[in-house]
């Protein structure tokens, strides 16, 4: 393995765990596009998933076979614990092509070279980067294959950290606590928002004094202003004007393992409504981290971060947190289980979710996060970060 | 409008030509998924593209719909032109939903009550974000629908750049520039890649005096030492030793406008070998830029390329530039006109191009990029940086 990032026997188990799963649903072979998948269960990292790739499982082989572009195949060499031979490339012929060629082409001749072109193969559907063409694609190319839809199927082999997993994200949490303080010593009257993003990325790149950086899953997000009911708008040039209200949300990242982070300043003296609301939030947050162990169910979870802002009259339809940790871009979520009304997922040890329960309203927001790892019996949180609203 | 990013003219004009495209293909509806084509049409803004959104563009509405999350409509309403009756939003419970729902559910809704649910409708089948479920889930939900793979479409539409798109680009230019100063600046013999990293996001975000910098759709790449020949890797803690050769490939990115540029360095001495083999590149990019016409094939300006290499016995398989601009991650690229051997699209006055044609050998690269636009008679490169192998 060229990358110590995890021993080879954690690979293993992953696998092992995988191939389970497969057993499970009779499936002879899986096909991973989700980078994040392609990652865990094969080590592959790399900014190349801008063009069809995977990583197939079958049943009868110990190691995964990695599937590319040609150029990519000596980023798969240097960064997985795959040998030459589970290593195959497609020309770049392929690559957005004018010839009427696919990289699925490609995929189906890999598949029937492994002998399970006529057998029941997993695609992920509903992943990113899995497009409704590689599908149809490769339908076309193997009509005795027997496709089944097996998003997330990797994912929840996913949801229980190793003591490794566990490590990386404890290191991007130090990352996330110095992102986080850069971010609200750089917000001031007058300073752009670019500024401030500045600010935060230099803190997420720079890393510790051990370590440094990698890039985030998610880039910082900052609305400001009468953009605080807007979680998802990124930076502009406008300037802090006194009055604002801010929301940072940011995570460290350390081999793409991920510790987000959210809080909430204010530019000048917050009102007192602001404060109160904070309050609720910091109360409902405690009060969800306080019920969670191992046995208690996610909407538990949820409901203990309900029951605090029904006694102050407030409601908010959308989850509270989700299951994460490695990640690519456009999400560090594992899309597996929410902290929301009717999840039944049961807490594990291991298992690390983000509970993010912002309160919205129509001229500002509020939100206060915090990442956590259920213990043997209850909550680790893992930033470690005054739970308060700032102000400049 | 709320933001003043383009003219409502601007706006107007791309609609007209993406009806037109749609007349040309008896279509009724258009679903566009792909963000960067979201924003093209709708002026749509947001990192929210790890949910399912779209953008909906029908014949007989003025406007196209905007299809999202319901905590992102708000943030439609901040970026788009759009009015409040073409942004619709579905619920909470429909993301990463345990209930059997999927938020096609609801834009199968939204198509019928704009009237298209029995229509000829278009689907970027090809596109970023637009999964195989997706496609399966409006199929099911709309039995009397005929779908059209219709990738690409918008893409082609975007090929020619518009003056203010043009503006946005070579600003995005001088924020390249600055970047690449700072990263050969940062690169010395003991300094950790992710230092290089962490000055060249700082000059990303900085901008310039005039206006700060957004991020970059493909975060900045820096191959080093035995990984120049791997063109995706990104930056790790390894510090630069005597005698890496570093390639450095970024952009600036300016309303989610790109001017990317790629330069090699090298830390100490670099070898005679290299320098030769970085005059080459150098006389094979200006070679190729000296044809570049309206008029004249992308494959034609690809020959030009290989007819120097081909001088030194050299030989490259992939594509050495592409059609880029507007983007989101993963890409900038615009997957419609590559320059390569038989891609027969005719350059026009305002395309734009990245022209990358690296040297990948087994033990070391170089490459060295230019991002240049179309002219009347000839090409405008929109950096102004020097051509040359550097050195610490």
């Amino acid at each position: 393995m060229p990358q110590s990032v995890f021993t080879a026997g954690e690979y293993e188990r992953r696998i092992e765990q995988t191939k389970e799963r497969m057993r499970e649903r009779e499936l002879d072979a899986l096909v991973i596009a989700d980078p994040a998948n392609m990652n865990y269960l094969a080590g592959y990292d790399g900014w190349s998933f801008y063009v069809h790739q995977a990583v197939i499982v079958t049943q009868d082989r110990d190691e995964p076979v990695w599937v590319g572009r040609g150029q990519d195949a000596n980023g798969a060499r240097a960064t997985t614990w795959l040998g030459e031979e589970s290593i195959r490339a497609y020309s770049d012929d392929h690559v957005q092509s004018p010839y009427d060629l696919h990289p699925m082409d490609f995929f189906a001749e890999v598949l029937e070279d492994l002998g399970v072109d006529d057998a029941r193969i997993g695609l992920e559907m509903d992943a990113y980067y899995f497009t409704a063409k590689s599908y149809l694609r490769l339908q076309q190319n193997l009509p005795e294959a027997e496709f089944e839809d097996t998003t997330l199927l990797v994912n929840w082999v996913r949801v229980k950290k190793s003591e490794q997993e566990l490590d990386y994200m404890r290191e991007a949490a130090r990352i996330s606590e110095n992102a986080m303080a850069a971010g609200l010593d750089a917000i001031e009257e007058g300073v752009p928002e670019s500024e401030a993003a500045r600010a935060i990325y230099n803190a997420l790149i720079d890393g510790t004094d051990e370590y440094g950086g990698d890039y985030p899953s998610i880039v910082p997000l900052m609305p400001s202003g009468d953009h605080t009911g807007t979680p998802h708008l990124t930076w502009t040039d406008r300037p802090f004007e006194q009055g604002d209200p801010v929301i940072i949300e940011l995570s460290g990242c350390r081999h793409r393992y991920h510790s987000p982070l959210a809080r909430t300043t204010y530019v000048g003296d917050p009102p007192q409504e602001m404060q109160d609301r904070m309050e609720i939030v910091v109360e409902g947050v405690n009060a969800a981290l306080d019920v969670a162990e191992p046995g208690v169910t996610c909407e538990r979870v949820e409901r203990a971060w309900r029951d605090v802002i029904q006694k102050y009259d407030l409601e908010k339809e959308e989850r509270i947190g989700y299951s994460m940790g490695l990640g690519y871009p456009p999400d560090w979520g594992e899309h597996t289980a929410s902290l929301r009304p009717g999840d039944e997922t049961v807490l594990e040890e291991n298992m690390t979710f983000h509970m993010i329960p912002g309160l919205w309203f129509d001229d500002f927001g509020v939100e206060l996060s915090e990442t956590f790892r259920v213990t043997s019996d209850g909550a680790e949180v893992l930033a470690d970060f005054p739970q308060e609203l700032f102000s400049t």
